[in-house]
């Protein structure tokens, strides 16, 4: 039997598209004895012809105009790895458009403008593939889309952002704080010199969208997500977490409620210590399942790097390359799905509930808890616990509360701002996975 | 569009079959709206036409002729969950031949019988699919198939035996007996009444082949796989480990060894507890992967029962149904690959390093300690850390070693045991995991 020759058309040759480069260099043997698809290297666009890059790309097949790429007739499949949202995004409707399959890692693409570009591959049945813009070298899309594709999904949570996982991780293992484990991720290269794509969540928003569309089958994007970083949680928080028996994470969750609405956030929240995200330290990265009949799953690795990003781009590429061996029929039941997906019914995070962790600095005197704990009776937020403690000459009431709604709890900050005891709300966190 | 008909043929109709038709009726609707797949039980095959079952089967479909199941032309897909070799193998390799796609979640099977059945799926270009077999409802076989088809696999190392590490959590959080928490496991449903399979590392055996074929594309059966139970590990053993940062689980363990050739062991192990898989509780699977780019991967959740299980095989029949809709072209990159597997050159366990726990019940008098010491310095067995206990009444010596050939290790032990100051030796494990 001949292998099939599957010529592959490069955009983008940065930290992932480098390391792509040498693995395809690499494994080209093994995979074409394994599969009978020889996967070739055929062009590659780069924005600087001239740079020094960390791969030996042979001359000829550098360009710097990415649409001779994509217009190339004898190229199978394009891979993106450009990032951002134009040209990306004008290349890969090009190339869906003309039939071939696309791989790309470009979540913040996916995160804004995934429905024109799914639609577009779903009409001219080429595959959009794109395990890579989730959590790196995990399998999330696949998982969620084949191995779970006849499991009815309930929620989601994962740590897609190990720059934020580092902090907290350095945070509460060692009590340096918030801007030393900055400074810490970013010297060893785990963290931006602007890291607020990072810190602020949008890096994570743009991957639970992503998430979300694929486990519950509805249209998501970014700007559905709610969304708050990490730049508020304090040492403090973290000490009373460890003393509560809970570690601070930044989530990425997804939920369907009853009914079929579904909720999408990014937050900082305690976990409790005995649950299987609340081991997942530094820079790793881990996606959490729940489902009717499966139970819990979870998957853990290297969220991101060139080389694990480039591994997940390269079994897709293996993917895609078989589908383009087995002709158009695939297509009809492929990827995208049967039906464009309807828009998703989001419920908004002030109806949603949660447990909360409240840290509150008060003045120190008699009859300050009374006060303070009439206003969450007045909301009907009921009090599961309750601490003092004196913290840097501070006091401070230290609550965790029973379930209650969002909206409910932010009326009871809001009043609980306005007392003359309160000086301020120290720390406010949601709790999960404790029931 | 119109949606394809797939007509489903099942075998066996028990823990896992009885979950499968459930969740067939629960869930074709949603799986009709997603992927254009109508799938529709048409035969049951049972032993037993007039037993009680838990699930309620519509009498026309039940037969005793499994034969008219794999024969009926109006069958698509066969489902096999029998269990055992025979009919099972039988069935399955006609209905292949006839070009009909099989998933099954037999481990026995796959494991002792594997080679000749794979290869007719490869001859006929029909599917074998066989998430089940490994891990439930954890997606093992899909992971390493094709999210990882790019990657070069050095190790996995897996707890995919959900009794045993019931029994072995049991023994260490809580500190009972091997047997009883063996009866405990009985009468919770999660062992066997005869738990020989289990406990003497037969089932993790069978799953640890399946895994090595898969991970490394070479032809693996359960007689290649060294295997050692978990009836001997002592609660003292488990005592020890806590105190030195170590858990002990039953690991089932693939790797490939410089210049090819591959090891396939299930044995229990200390495993240092900051590692991702010490943290795996009770009846929970989880299977670790090491490769070259990905780094580290890890896949956790419930690893049997009805429900997981049958979740596990509805995944693979979504997957199996799309190619029969796409046509044979498929096939020729199917999943058995482009070639049959060549055997596995298998590196026997005496040429293995590892390091040791040993546990030696010694005469309480001077000098012994030398005498041992001198037993491990003649057979090239360097000591990390000794430490002296003294556990019921008994003397004992408990040595951590420097990594060391298996050979040398069993001569020390066969050495010592000739010893007239060793009384016996109390326990042996190997250490895996910290480096």
């Amino acid at each position: 039997m001949d292998s099939s020759q599957i010529r592959v058309g490069l955009l983008g040759c940065g930290h992932v598209g480098g390391a792509l480069v040498s693995l395809l260099a690499e494994r080209a043997d093994d995979i074409e004895a394994r599969t009978g698809l020889r996967l070739t290297l055929s062009k590659v666009a780069v924005r600087n012809l001239g740079k020094e890059r960390d791969v030996d790309v042979p001359a000829g097949l550098l360009t710097h105009d990415a649409h001779s790429v994509v217009d190339d007739p004898d190229i199978d499949v394009v891979v993106e790895l450009i990032g951002g949202i134009e040209p990306a995004r004008g290349l890969i409707l090009d190339a869906l458009k003309a039939g071939k399959p696309v791989v790309t890692g470009n979540k913040e693409l996916l995160a804004n403008v995934g429905t024109e570009l799914f639609e577009a591959s779903r009409l001219s049945g080429a595959e959009l593939a794109y395990e890579a813009s989730v959590a790196g070298a995990l399998p999330v899309i696949r998982l969620l889309r084949e191995s779970l594709a006849g499991e009815h999904i309930t929620r989601i949570m994962g740590i897609v952002n190990g720059t934020t996982n580092y902090i907290l991780t350095r945070m509460g293992e060692e009590s340096i704080s918030y801007s030393e484990a900055l400074a810490e991720a970013q010297s060893l290269g785990f963290a931006e010199r602007d890291p607020t794509a990072d810190v602020e969540g949008f890096d994570a928003g743009a991957k639970a969208a992503i998430i979300a569309r694929i486990a519950f089958g509805v249209d998501v994007v970014a700007g559905d997500v709610y969304r708050e970083g990490i730049a508020d949680v304090t040492l403090a928080d973290l000490d009373f977490a460890k003393r509560l028996g809970y570690v601070v994470k930044l989530l990425a969750i997804a939920e369907r409620h009853q009914g079929g609405p579904i909720a999408v956030r990014v937050h900082p929240a305690m976990l409790d210590k005995s649950h299987p995200l609340a081991g997942v330290r530094g820079s790793f990265n881990a996606v959490f399942v729940e489902g009717d009949a499966l139970g819990e799953l979870m998957l853990y690795g290297r969220g991101a790097g060139g080389k694990p990003s480039a591994s997940a781009v390269l079994g897709d590429l293996i993917d895609v390359a078989r589908g383009v061996g087995a002709g158009p029929g695939l297509a009809v039941n492929g990827r995208q799905g049967f039906m464009a997906p309807a828009p998703a019914r989001i419920k908004p995070m002030d109806e949603l509930s949660s447990q909360y962790y409240i840290n509150i600095v008060v003045a120190d005197r008699p009859g300050v808890l009374a006060t303070v704990a009439a206003v969450f009776g007045r909301h009907g937020v009921s009090i599961r616990s309750m601490e003092q403690a004196d913290l840097g000459g501070e006091a401070r009431l230290i609550f965790i509360s029973h379930s209650a709604l969002e909206s409910d709890m932010q009326a009871t900050l809001h009043e609980l701002r306005l007392l003359d005891c309160v000086e301020r709300i120290g720390g406010l966190l949601r709790v999960m996975g404790s029931g």
